[in-house]
């Protein structure tokens, strides 16, 4: 069970300033979470698209590779055009070459109690190589042996791929490359060494052979990947029939491995689920709830950028009781948040029914 | 230039014995290559299908993953069904999942002339874990401080992954797991660490925002790799127009990294050509040759069971004047070689016209 908050939408793009001043800021959105000196910490993925001033004409935003300043620019494409097709509002695709319809990079919003929160006005992680050139989206973020650690996705012309970037302070950031290559997205660290090595699931894109899956991956440095182990798929049927990826920092448990993860189905959109992880040996998945945790139903939920979305990328403990604050990204627009509890989404993984203790 | 040998093809599937009484081999093609023991060491791509005596029925061989045996097992699909489809030889595709028509394995072929082969009776490396279910594909060899290491395309329903392995001898090897996720394949590594770093070339998978591209990443230990580049793409108009990837290991010259690789274009088909890349750091491509090594003009290599391709997998050293014996795969079925040497391939690289010195 999960219980939204009274103040959802907690954020949205309506609290954010925009990067430049020919930007328009669409999304603030799928956030990183955790706690850092007191305050929650999230880091949005803010999306933004030019203002343009001719409507016949439709910017594309991206990152001015072949400029040593960092800036962007704004490709224009003629909305008339016989030979564009902006039938998916994420993408503009012009003469055979698809490009993102925004940018994306994150930004830090704080917040004492979790539920009210202020935008930093200026971006936290901005693009700033050759494979962020179309933006940074849906970072994670794990604290491992004191470090926050900040796995993003990295979308170019190269692909989406998987970025790793590190800080101690959330004022200063170190990238460390991609950690994964095109096409990969939604990878998250676990906390922790597991027999040795540091453990990371991730999500594979589609082919003529399967759809996009689950895997595990095994490191001995945070940096360097391998032992590529399948562990989950979307199960014909079940609220995560047609898609599924991580969605927060899996957390440990007497039970297991905890994790929060996101699944499709044609008929509701984007749900959060649970599953339950052998702790030794995470690739045993100990048991998955048939039913979705959280189903888009809100009007915040359903109507956005994105329709049916929710999309769950972050758990934040709030006591010492273990109740958690869950955050998640709505209709590719906003955040919203819901109270829960390891007891509770352990008892959603088994579908057990809990009784209400007042 | 590259001289083709009398004797090619030198191997075709006739030459091998199938795995088992009920199955026939197809192909023997594509192999990794090296020298070990006097003798020029083969690892051949074979791949072999089910003898149907039902005409109306057509079979897939993959590995029976649920028996300890590590058996093969046969699925059988009726040719007629209006939910089949048989249009890629290669591939079945049966109720919207697919399947390949043949499977794939390693078996060795020996030379002490690198033109005369022998074929051992029996596999090298056949399937045995889930990842390979489907088959071993397109091997390369890479001597790395005096191991013999085995880079592989691994196919099963969880996509197409890298594999490695590793020998001393040829008799016995050991599997390093899935180094890097579906999609990808023709992973080649390099001979030596690259300022201390292990260094392998891939090729991702096509999607969305672009095609298969080849990437360089690194490793500490050669099982995990990280820091993933972009280096190389098609070049509009070009050999190399419409698909790219590694060939043959690289070979260290004093010009630079020399690469033979494959490329394809509608007209041409697959062949094969040559880029030189910076000794230091080989993501700076120095030179890619505008006009193609080898291009498919044989009888053996316009037929076969896939038209037109020449697919170079292994460069052999045959004196100490940098002759070299280039081996590849001829239309997905038999094995040819052409004579060459590190003179004429850097020369190719550059374009430049060599003088034939009689």
């Amino acid at each position: 069970m999960a219980i939204r908050v009274p103040e959802n939408p907690i954020i949205t793009p309506e609290m954010v300033t925009p990067s430049a001043p020919n930007m328009e800021v669409i999304g603030a959105f799928n956030p990183g979470a955790t706690y850092y000196n007191g305050e929650v910490i999230l880091l949005l993925r803010v999306a933004e698209r030019p203002l343009m001033e001719d409507p016949n004409k439709v910017g594309v935003p991206m990152l001015d590779v072949e400029s040593d300043s960092r800036r962007l620019k704004i490709l224009e494409f003629p909305v008339q055009s016989p030979h564009i097709d902006l039938t998916d509002p994420r993408a503009v695709t012009f003469e055979g070459r698809t490009y993102l319809s925004s940018i994306s990079y994150l930004r830090i919003a704080r917040s004492k109690d979790g539920a009210n929160f202020q935008v930093d006005p200026e971006p936290a992680l901005f693009p700033a190589t050759p494979y962020e050139e179309y933006g940074i989206e849906d970072c994670r973020i794990t604290v491992i042996e004191g470090v926050f650690y900040i796995s993003y996705t990295a979308v170019s012309r190269y692909g989406i791929c998987v970025g790793l970037a590190s800080t101690h302070d959330f004022k200063t950031y170190k990238r460390h490359g991609l950690i994964l290559h095109h096409e990969n997205k939604n990878a998250v660290l676990f906390p922790r060494r597991i027999n040795g090595r540091y453990t990371l699931m991730h999500r594979t894109g589609a082919s003529a052979l399967n759809g996009p899956n689950m895997w595990l991956a095994y490191s001995p440095d945070l940096l360097h990947w391998g032992d590529h182990q399948f562990f989950m798929e979307p199960r014909t049927h079940a609220w995560d029939a047609r898609r599924i990826g991580a969605g927060a920092p899996p957390i440990e448990t007497p039970e297991g491995w905890l994790m929060v993860y996101h699944g499709v189905n044609p008929k509701d959109g984007y749900c959060a689920g649970v599953a339950l992880l052998d702790i030794e040996n995470p690739h045993h998945v100990i048991s998955r709830s048939e039913n979705a945790l959280l189903m888009p139903e809100e009007d915040y939920e359903v109507s956005g950028f994105f329709e049916r979305v929710i999309f769950p990328t972050g758990l934040v403990p709030i006591d010492t009781n273990g109740s958690l604050m869950l955050y998640y990204g709505v209709a590719d627009r906003s955040v919203a948040v819901a109270k829960t509890s390891i007891r509770e989404l352990i008892a959603c993984a088994r579908d057990e029914v809990m009784l209400l203790v007042v």
